[in-house]
């Protein structure tokens, strides 16, 4: 796997020690969310909104209505920033000054591309094994209709950058701080809760175990 | 309180229905949350970075390092579009069509003040206080050169959109989905683990209650 390229938009500029530029840590950040947020420029403003993303290979997927403003500008051409975030818990230095957030995030520069009408089913079926594994299987087919209405697009994980503090706990020794004062890592994680089942259902439908699974999984690895 | 006013910026253009333009909806996503990504334009591209945030009444105060090109160009007028969402749960609906994630998010559109030295160090005690709340005085007070190498940033929340799905598990009745598949919500939640104390502090320190509450903050609201 080759090594994220350092350029003139992925260079970490504040923090650079705990840029990583191994790849696996890119995909590792990516797999680990359900959502993150993708910036445009939109007359001369940046515009972000939340998406959910399912990686493919070296590429992001996410997908909107195909009526959808924001989306048609990205189909576009519009280059996007696309910006995934663990926070992984609160770090109690000795000072205010030196406390800060636990987190991971990834930045992805990149102009995407439109999923051909004959690609969009599988890349639609991609994105729900991620967001939602094993519940394609559970509920009907998608119909072409629900295919067509829907814009997939794809962000290719070339131009990316991760920072990650999470091993930041570690204090010089000769700091002045006073060691009296208690300092520490506060973790954070996401956990999902008990199925809320729609009161619509059928009376004693047990909840599916791909549901059980997601939250699993969840609980697994602490991050939605 | 003033209703958020629909601009150009703010109407929600997909989904609108799940708009709220009640101010007091604003403020609740900014306050339950530790963190927000920060947007701006930087050579005609996007670039938005996760930032640590907390509301000053009318405006959300940021801070970073008086070195950051990012915060520089923030500070000089670069227009910043500020992104904070809550992943709330999984929608299983009846079909994958209609599934989605269940979220609140607000999004403020301003362009941002620099806080002057003379308001500096009550902001970030502002900050301090909705991030670690009581550990100011856990900690020695700032320094007048920590003070000086962090900048500041209000942004104003005047012109601001929220959205939140989180009602929609409401079906329509005539839908033509089948009942007999399970539909529901798995809810996402944010909790904080055991504190982990730093090796070099002296041993027998008690963990403050300062960082005891803040966990139990976490838990009551379900969000960072």
């Amino acid at each position: 796997m080759t090594d994220l390229p350092l350029t003139a938009l992925t260079r970490v500029r504040r923090g650079a020690h705990h840029q990583i530029t191994d790849r696996s840590a890119l995909y590792d950040v990516v797999d680990g969310a359900l959502a993150g947020t993708l910036a445009i420029v939109r007359d001369d403003r940046p515009v972000a909104l939340p998406v959910g993303i399912a990686r493919d290979g070296d590429d992001v997927l996410v997908h909107g209505s195909t009526g959808s403003d924001f989306f048609r500008r990205i189909a576009a051409g519009a280059p996007v920033c696309l910006t995934v975030t663990h926070l992984l818990g609160l770090k109690y230095a000795r000072s205010l000054f030196d406390s800060s957030m636990r987190y991971r995030c990834a930045i992805v520069h990149a102009v995407a591309s439109v999923v051909p009408p004959a690609e969009k089913e599988t890349a639609l079926l991609t994105l729900s094994e991620h967001l939602m594994p094993g519940r394609s299987d559970d509920v009907r087919p998608m119909t072409p209709r629900e295919v067509a209405a829907t814009m997939v697009l794809r962000i290719p994980l070339a131009e990316a950058s991760v920072k990650d503090n999470a091993g930041s706990l570690v204090e010089v020794d000769d700091d002045g701080e006073d060691r009296s004062v208690w300092a520490g890592i506060l973790p954070l994680r996401m956990s999902a809760g008990e199925p809320v089942t729609s009161p619509q259902t059928v009376p004693g439908t047990p909840v599916p175990a791909s549901v059980r699974s997601a939250a699993e999984r969840v609980a697994a690895r602490g991050t939605a």
